[in-house]
Order: C-alpha cells, then sequence, then structure tokens
C-alpha cells in the first residue's frame, strides 16, 4: 500500500466536523478506493474548547491556521474557515505557494481569486479543488471539467441557492408572504441571521461565476454577474405564475451569445414541464447543455454537513489517486478574459406586474408606451373589475429587449394610474 | 505539447461516426483540456465501401479488426462492434494483452465479462473505460466511481432504457396498446427491428449490473438481475395507476440487503411526487443513495449518437490526462463474491390486477386467499357494475413477500371467477 495521504482540516465548523465524521467512518473503505490510507494529522479552529460532539484528541491542534501551510508533514490543506479573503485566502495562498494542494468548499474566495489561485496551483504542481463549492452534494464541478470535455457547451443553469428555492417553495406552497416564510426558515436552520447573501443572490452569483468559467474557458469573473434577489417576489406572481403555467425559481444562468458571455442571477418563470419547475425545499439542481451530450440535468442537496462533506472527500480521493486535470477544464495560464454581455441588450419575454387604478383609458396609456419602445405584449390578465380602486394588472412579453423594457416600466411608473413600482419577473423558455 | 494520444476505432456505426465527428470538430478544444492531441491513427469496420456520410480518406483501414489489438501504433482501442462474445471479446481482451488500453460502449460484454476484464487491465496497467456503457450521455459510472467515492451506496436505480420509457410515456399519453406504440417506434428508428433486448428489459438489466458492480464492490453479476420487460403493461394499468398517484416506469434497482445484493428490472409504479416519475420520452435517470449525500439525480439523453459519442470521449480525455482509477471503483482483485438476495424474499407494496365475473362472493373468495398467504389488502378498485359479465379489479396489497404473493395469485388464478392470468406490478416507495 502506498504511503497515506496526510491531510489538515482548517475550520471546524458543521462541514469539518463532517469531514472528520466521513473519514473516520468510512477509513478502510476509503482506503481500499484510494490504495491508501487518508490520515488526518492536524486540525485548526479558532476555538479549542468549544464542544463539537465529535473526539478531537487524536488530532493534533494547531491553533493559527495559516502555520498549516509550511507544516512538511501534510500534504493537503483542507480550507473549510470561508470568506473571500483573511485567514482563508492567506491559507490558501501560503499553501500553494509551499507546494501542498489544498481542497476548499469557499465559493467566496473562488468566486473573488479563482483564476489567480488556479495559476498558482498549477505552477506549483499542485491541486486546488474545490467541489463543495457549487451546489454541496451535486459532482456538477467534475462533470463539466471531465464528463462533458468532449462537449462545446453552450448554456448552464441551475438553482444553486437551497434557502432561496426553500422560501420559494413554501411560499407557493402555502400561499404566504417572502418575509413570513424567511423568519420561519431562519428559525428552522435554513436561513441565517443575516440572510442577504442568500436572499439577495449573492450565493448564487458566488456558484455561477466559478461554472462559467469552468464551462465555458475564461477567468472567474464574478463582477460581471449580474444580481438579483427574491424579496420582491409576492405570493400574487406566484398565483398569476401558475395560472400562465410557469414556475417562480431563483435561477442562475451563463451563456456564451454573440455579445459575450452573459452571467446573471434573478426569479424567473419556468415553463411547468420543465424539470427544473419541479424541484422544490433545499434541494439544488444544475442543466448543462453542451452540442454533443444535448441536456444533462444534476439534482440533490445543495448544502448541509453530509453532502458537503462527500463533495470535499471526493476531492481527497481523488487527490489520494492521483488524479489530476486542470482546475478549470483548460490550464489556468489559458482562461481568456471574456467579454461580459452587457444585461441592457439581454433578449426574452417578460412578465409584468402593476397595481393601477380601474378607470378607463389606463391600458389605452400603457399599451401606447410599450409600443412606443417597441414591446409587444403576449396576453394581459386583469381579474376582477373595482372601478377607481387599485386593481393587479399581468402583462407578459413577447420577446423584447431588456433596455427597451427598462425604458417603458421608467415611463409606465411616470403615470398617475400607476400606483406601485412595476415588477418585473423575466420568463425564461428552457 | 505532449505527444499525441492515438486511438483506433473499430466498428463505424453511428457512434463511430459519432466520435469522429466529435474528434474532429473539436480537435482544438480537445487538445487544450487535455494538453494534447487526441489523433486518430486508424479505423475499422466489416464494410469499408458503405457511405457514411463521413470522410474516411484520412484514416488507415484495418480490415480485421482484431489487428488493431497488437498495432504498436495505437495506445487505446475504441471498442464499438458490440456484442458480449466475437469479435468485440477477442479484441478488448487482445488489446488488454498486449498492453493498450480500452474505451468500449459494449453493455453487452461488460455485463458478461466485466470483472475478469477489469482483473486484466488492471494487471497490465492499462485502462478499461466503458462509461458509454450506462445511460449513454449521463456521467453516472464516473460520478459513482469518483464523485461519491466518501459514501457508502445504499440503493442506486434509474430509468436505464430509452426504448422502453418512450414506450410507456407515449401509452400513457395517449392510451394506446403497447404493440401498437412498439409498432410505431419502430417505425420511427427508437425501437429496433428486433425488440426484444429493450423491451424485455435485457439491456436494462445489463447496464444495472454493471452499475450494481460499481455502487457495491462486487463482480458483475449479470445473471443474478431479475428481469421483467413492458409487454404486459396495458392501457388500463395506466389509468389505474394515474388513479392511484402512480406512474408506471420500466425501473433497473440496485440495493444491499441483508440478504444480500439485490438487483432487479421490472415495471414499477411509482409516486407521482419523486422525479423520476417525469422522467419522459427517451431520457434516463439514474438515482444514488448514499449515507453523506443522501441522493444525487442524474438525467439525460441515454442513447444516440452524439451522447454517447460524448461518453466515449470523456473516456478518452481521462486517458490523454492521464486519469485512472479503479475500474470498478475498487482494485478489481478486491471485487466481492456477492450473494444476490433471492426475488421470492423481495418485500413491497404491490398492485394486482385481475378480470373477475361481476357476481357476489367473488371478492371473499379472492380476500381468503390472500388473507391465508398473509398478503394484506390496502385499497380494492371495481369500476362499473355488469353483473355476470367479465369486470377489472384493481387490489394493493400493503408490504407483503414476493413468495406469499405469488402463491397467492397461484390460487387466485385457479378460481372459475378470474379470467385471465393475474397482472402483478410491484410498487416503489422512492
Amino acid at each position: 500500500m502506498n504511503p497515506p495521504l496526510r491531510i489538515a482540516i482548517a475550520g471546524l465548523g458543521t462541514v469539518g466536523v463532517g469531514v472528520l465524521k466521513l473519514l473516520t467512518e468510512h477509513a478502510a473503505l476509503l482506503g481500499q478506493r484510494c490504495g491508501r490510507e487518508i490520515s488526518v494529522v492536524a486540525v485548526s479552529a479558532r476555538d479549542s474548547a468549544r464542544d463539537r460532539g465529535i473526539d478531537l484528541s487524536g488530532y493534533r491542534w494547531v491553533d493559527r491556521a495559516i502555520d498549516l501551510a509550511s507544516d512538511p508533514e501534510i500534504d493537503v490543506i483542507v480550507e473549510l474557515i470561508g470568506g473571500a479573503d483573511g485567514v482563508a485566502k492567506s491559507l490558501v495562498e501560503g499553501s500553494i505557494g509551499a507546494g501542498r494542494s489544498v481542497v476548499t468548499a469557499n465559493k467566496a474566495l473562488i468566486a473573488h481569486h479563482g483564476s489567480d489561485l488556479a495559476r498558482a496551483a498549477e505552477a506549483a504542481g499542485v491541486t486546488l479543488a474545490f467541489e463543495a463549492a457549487v451546489a454541496g452534494g451535486i459532482p456538477i464541478l467534475k462533470a463539466v471539467r471531465e464528463s462533458l470535455a468532449g462537449n462545446r457547451l453552450t448554456r448552464v443553469y441551475g438553482i444553486l441557492n437551497g434557502t432561496c428555492n426553500y422560501i420559494l417553495t413554501t411560499m407557493q406552497e402555502s400561499g404566504r408572504e417572502f418575509s413570513d416564510v424567511l423568519a420561519e426558515a431562519q428559525s428552522l436552520g435554513y436561513a441565517e441571521e443575516d440572510p442577504s447573501f442568500d436572499v439577495d443572490g449573492i450565493d448564487a452569483a458566488h456558484k455561477l461565476a466559478i461554472l462559467t468559467s469552468l464551462a465555458f474557458g475564461c477567468t472567474v469573473n464574478f463582477d460581471a454577474v449580474h444580481v438579483e434577489g427574491i424579496s420582491d417576489v409576492s405570493p400574487i406572481d406566484i398565483v398569476f405564475a401558475e395560472e400562465l403555467g410557469y414556475r417562480i425559481k431563483l435561477l442562475a444562468i451563463a451563456r456564451e451569445t454573440e455579445r459575450g458571455i452573459e452571467q446573471r442571477v434573478h426569479p424567473c418563470m419556468v415553463p411547468l414541464e420543465t424539470p427544473i419547475a419541479h424541484v422544490g425545499g433545499v434541494f439544488n439542481a444544475v442543466v448543462v447543455e453542451g452540442d454533443y451530450v444535448d441536456r444533462a440535468v444534476f439534482e440533490g442537496r445543495g448544502a448541509g454537513a453530509g453532502p458537503t462533506a462527500s463533495a470535499v472527500v471526493a476531492d481527497l480521493v481523488d487527490i489520494a489517486r492521483g488524479l489530476k486535470a486542470p482546475t478549470f477544464a483548460v490550464p489556468a495560464a489559458d482562461l481568456v478574459h471574456a467579454v461580459p454581455a452587457a444585461m441592457e441588450y439581454h433578449q426574452g419575454p417578460y412578465y409584468v406586474r402593476l397595481q393601477v387604478v380601474d378607470r378607463p383609458g389606463v391600458m389605452a396609456d400603457i399599451a401606447a408606451i410599450l409600443r412606443d419602445e417597441s414591446v409587444s405584449i403576449e396576453s394581459l390578465l386583469q381579474r376582477g373589475r373595482s372601478p377607481d380602486e387599485a386593481v393587479p394588472v399581468v402583462l407578459t412579453m413577447h420577446n423584447s429587449e431588456e433596455r427597451s423594457m427598462n425604458a417603458a416600466l421608467a415611463k409606465i411608473d411616470q403615470l398617475d394610474t400607476v400606483l406601485e413600482r412595476p415588477h418585473l419577473i423575466r420568463i425564461e423558455h428552457l
């Protein structure tokens, strides 16, 4: 048998503890599958006294995570500290610089510094792996990097944030308001105390930026992602969506277009007959479209100690077996700086909900504005009548350009008969 | 750049031609992704004169595929001839024996000889890869072998035959008979002239046997698969299934039980709310359950030139990149001869459809037989009344043992008032 792969785990939150449990419980199985032992030789976290429900006495405790980087007894650093900068970044850079491979679940770090870190790792001849950073237990990064390597990919999209999907699914099933369901999700531990990273779409955007780089061979460009969260989605939108044959999902979408690489995260209406419409609760799903494979769909748990540990250990197994492919599917030095496709030129169908005064002539004013901006109405729904009262009106538009849509909505917002800022949700025909 | 990976393709049907097209069209992309060129140096097929819609003049033509095995100019043999024995087997054995790696899409060959071939390949230090043999474009073998290697898997199941899924989906949507839809599928090219491999479940069983070995670390044991096809499924069963909240799918299921490894392929009623119930047409899907990842679902095209070529080339990319993991996830020499779990001890709920004479006392006789065999009735449906005429009666049973169910049905079949052989479909709560 080959010598053991000696690893250190930095960060002992639920995922770090999950990785330790997995490695202990399946030591024999992993030894057989890898042809060598995966041996934890050191651990590091902020508080050594905290009870984590696991016996840590067998591991060497290191107070300062950064000290692991230069430890000659360690082959691989497992970074589970989190954060785009600070200790996590120093540790990962230091480890690579000292010739150690790194496995991380840190999506913020890779979304912000992934290309540079990959270049450093490849130059040093070590591995930088982060399967756990995108879609938790779903092995989507290896699928894109290896299994679909024979394809020119055309589009990658999915549900990449379980918290948002849980909230939207619960709103749909219960008819309750966003804020109410969010509070419940927080009390159940499905949403953080500060939920903005999740509900504002940032977390999904981090993951999308990583996926985009792998799929299209470009440097990771988080700043180019157009991001909108789910806090404006209202129960009435969900009801209208169902009536129109759609379900509302927070999608992350990356596409190669004639205008460059489009990356966007926002609420979408997706047709009820697509698989992604039926991915409920905390589950994640990713769809990859390629010229030979056509469409491949991957679904599973996007978070949680078990699924994330499964992904971290998959990366460790690759290293233990000596498997090494380019971090982002092509050598990091070859990643191109792709032109981002500006959102204002995005084209697609739209759903718009207006709160208007129920009075003759209102629809004529709105229709005239849309016509002037070359936006073509596909359908109009007004449920109920209450003369001179406020009523919701829903319109769907044929394929239109984002900037025309925005210009029209700005004008519509100025009408005296329109009582609230217009709500726009993009329709995606997947 | 490293020297090219020199490959030969044996078998130029639609898949072989698809692989050639992909390698030609994406030569530059693959060169970048692999760090070396994948170069086709020879091809072989039965008929060199046949027009395949592709220019073959640039490739060395070899009349006898077997001659490729000993060709010193070839690194990898791509075997796309097919068949469990004959030329395909000789070529694969010969290539491995001569120190050449093999990529194949041949499920019959691997289902019957996979463990022996893997042992030979690992002893020779070469790769034997067959991602394309199971679920076409869905990268399920790599997912189980590598991405889920941190898990003890508990169950693997899926829709592994697109022809059967197309037929069942069309029957469900149109209400037409099996034989009618099969004939249409044949005329559309979705089913072979001799459809028995597909509709009798053999093809799905080949794929399941391979998946089982990877998932549970046992030798490939095709003979242990319990196989039933879809030809007995009738439109009336599909209607009753919908009424009971199920859809009928041909599932392939492997499970680790206390009685050994259970492998079975047969029509199943699956709850409408499960993802697999919504996999329609020629699509395939595989669900893998593991102790850490929980549940991962993979869906895509299970056949066709493009998706199959995508999987073949993925294996070639692994070889070109120097990635090598054990063929069946653990070293082939370690694969255990698992005890097959006998089907007679299988436990689960059942659906039974009877054609009976509508006469007082019939149900009492049937109920008494079920009681005597300890089979407990969950529901009974009789639609319409026609005294002394034949009517269908549908029963669903609580969890029961297969042998009790069979014994009861044998007795029920003997009743004068039962006019047709009872139809049994297993219910799967997934």
